[in-house]
């Protein structure tokens, strides 16, 4: 496992086309492009990494499992009568979709979805009892209390994420918002700026495997149904091209990351800031995809 | 296992909503909305029925994974210029995305990128071979020769397909048919008119298991990414509730029939004449979905 | 003339269906749906009114034909590189063809359109300035002082007009705001909320006509142009109703009102409150339908 | 009148950039591209004309006119209840909105509403006997017998036209075709086919003027309707472009014709083969600008 890794962090380090690091949120396009990190959590409770596995990023979209996690325990699958299941087949930030199906995002992994999500576990609590209720939850996934928000991360967000707000007055306007706009997006924005490494996301991806002695924070169905989401909406658009070359459940963010369940086996998060044209992190998509192949862990077979 | 099975064939003969068979092809609009079969073959040989798992039905676009799997016997990853690998979001046989999108169709899964498979396995050769062929595989595939092709649903489908001659016109209008348009769909509509039983079915499926015995028709890599795009494309804009729901991957034919697939364990054959509003087979899907829970088999663990 | 007046005005009083008044700005659905006004001011200079003609109504989209008056007297051609001239095909607050154009909306008429020629007025003053300028003219143009803003509409609709605050930030998000959003919004709601009766619009929209004594606030080119986008764009997705109907070029508000002009004839202003399914006048348009049979006054002979 | 004509035609010869002559349909991009003709027939009966007036063209999608015409006399409004009269928004043989709109086509004069009116005027007649009614009409009204159909245009349309055949299907598929596909478009090719000159094409339009010694063709209200579509659905979604640029109605085809009409004036016809990127003569709509400009024939005053 560990020779895999190495090579895996050795060829990301040789790779010229590291793919653009997202500019749309300025804290982030600071990021050095050349980073790469991996870990891998295995159900033995053993921790593998190579590379800048220690080193805290922005998790961003990754944030969108634990959120959904998060609100399902609050309400349960009354979310669905709000979001749907179902790939999109449009990018992150999509406006569209959300004209054509009346304010019901298409899945709780892109943005219009997400903002429900967070409009679902904000209800009843203000922005800081719904952000500690976060944390904790990661916290108490990887076992390490040192998981913070990036108040600068956040607060970039906020004043560039115009397209962001778009989609939340858009879902406010078709009744699909329970609490105040900016109040929704301001919890929102500080959700995605949460930070860590890749060891301490894979440590806090275990609670999606199914073997014995991982985190039991949520139900076996529901964990199961969270990772259906990642295979089939986990990428954006990109979706079915991560399934079709990883053939793994897994969620990416912008800044880089991705979260990668290989069930009754592990959870592995790789880093590398660099996206695809679907705002996927580009070497860490070609290393869970090498991954894959060498581990033979597709569910595929 | 079988106990799993008659009582899921019990439930559906129980079930009063049974969902609408598809009327706007004629010969199928006649079939009995009372048939349900479903067959299960293992890795170890066995074969598990219930119900009517040996009436044969119409496999419609349950054809579409042989005809993918020959045609990329033929032109290998090449067939990935002419189609995509990402769900549609929409219905079979939506035509919108194709304007969007210049003629290159979503998946080999909806009618305008099966359009674009048939086209490509019919290159150098006529309808009859390469109908021939399909069959031929087919055939080796659930070691039977007893599989036909009904050319009255065949001749019904030409008849009144209109929507499936507007999507292979446009096709051609973009340069992505490279046979004579009505060449394309005659082959299509017969390719769809395949007659098989659940237990032929289910045999034909053992192709994409990962396992010892099984019969070996293509390598590993394409099995496992024949059954990644069933997982994220095989049910059209249902393809995520399906994952959602039974944690397998499939793909429904508007006959009514499904065909999963359990990695490392088994294929599956499942038939009820009455659709769901995404077109796919109403007791199928939920048949599959308790089985799934029965068994445990979901990929997500 | 005064006869056809006196004619409408009957028949408008004895329809039942009278359209349904806006509800989604709550000052809105407070008026009474029994108003019904209807005024013509013609190139000689008399004036014939009918109904409720002295009755102030909120002129809302009505406003963005002054507006774009104003803005082109500001900037010129160049608002051309920032909105098209084509009719949207799509209702007045959609924002699914923006994501499609790249931020570009297709014409200033409709509500994304509309907070673009706000952004162009705005540059270069305060929100107060701005719309002090948009009152001059408007009081310019009917040569009457007594026209105000209502501060309660212009308050109820930035406090519920999520729909506008969702273009606003996605036409930023492309960078076609050049201001600060929420400066736009005030200023876009306010511009709606300008209170008119029928004589003082009718009044108003002489600058559009064709003839020696009219104001003359634009250049013959650009009248023309305006005139011309009243004809496409004026009615929304009921744009080429109207033309079909009544053939002549107009503009309406949600708030029931409607300005047509007849080229060198003359301005014409009319209100109801019931709106038809495009978010038009009912009652308003079928007066115009009438009126133009009436005259013979279509501008298609 | 003439002396503009020929400054007209003078600044065509002297422009370089001519747009590009339409390829799509193999035997109109054989043209030269140098051609130019432009005839006006005004209420007085005379005549004026300049350049390549009398040269035979393609009327291609002008012909929509006459066919809608012949349509409205046959069937009535009941016409309306199978084609819409709003601008589309989108390209002529855009098949998009068809999907989102049931099938019913946006406007008579995109090529999917088109097929819809050919097949109004098709019922209940053989195409032989519906194309001599068409070709009657036209000839009736412009009073003169010598207009045919280029038999190897319609012969190379029906062999390249797969966006046509698509879009029959379609409407098919959705139960908007009444007659048989195939006979739909054999005749809607044909329509298409005809050629006239310019002089024949400005004669025929006269029926659309409101003048008391034109031809009477149609009621008075349906001259006004049809010219009211040609305004804002005349040019596909270039229309609204044509509105605000020359600022009367007219319609458009893709061999480079154009029929314009000045109410209470003239009919005027222009040709170039050259196409801007909407598909309508580019030469032709700078002409049409010029000539309005100069002779302040614009609807708008």
């Amino acid at each position: 496992m560990q020779s895999i890794l190495d090579e895996i962090a050795e060829r990301a380090r040789m790779t010229r086309q590291k793919g653009r690091v997202a500019d749309y949120i300025p804290e982030l396009a600071k990021i050095d492009p050349d980073h790469f990190g991996m870990c891998i959590a295995t159900v033995d409770g053993e921790c593998f990494s190579a590379g800048d596995a220690d080193i805290p990023f922005s998790i961003q979209s990754v944030s969108k499992v634990f959120a959904l996690a998060l609100a399902l325990g609050r309400v349960g699958d009354a979310i669905w009568h709000r979001v749907g299941r179902e790939p999109s087949g449009l990018s992150f930030d999509s406006i569209l979709l959300l004209e054509r199906e009346d304010g019901v995002p298409r899945n709780p992994f892109i943005n219009a979805g997400a903002l429900v999500t967070t409009d679902t576990y904000l209800t009843a609590s203000s922005p800081r009892e719904a952000l500690a209720s976060l944390l904790r939850f990661v916290r108490t996934a990887c076992d390490d209390e040192g998981i913070h928000i990036n108040e600068k991360v956040a607060a970039s967000e906020i004043s560039t994420g115009h397209r962001n707000f778009a989609l939340a007055h858009y879902l406010a306007s078709c009744g699909n918002l329970h609490n105040e706009v900016n109040k929704v997006l301001g919890t929102y924005c500080h959700q995605c700026g949460i930070e860590m490494t890749c060891r301490q996301l894979a440590l806090a991806g275990r609670f999606l495997i199914d073997a014995p002695d991982m985190p039991r924070l949520v139900s076996p169905d529901r964990r199961r149904r969270i990772a259906s989401l990642m295979m089939t909406c986990g990428h954006y658009d990109g979706s079915g091209d991560f399934a079709f070359r990883v053939g793994l459940p897994g969620k990416s963010g912008v800044g880089g990351g991705i979260l990668v369940i290989a069930p009754g086996r592990a959870a592995i998060a790789v880093w590398s800031p660099g996206l695809n044209r679907y705002g996927n992190s580009k070497l860490g998509t070609e290393a869970m995809e090498f991954f894959a192949k060498q581990t033979g862990w597709s569910v595929f077979g």
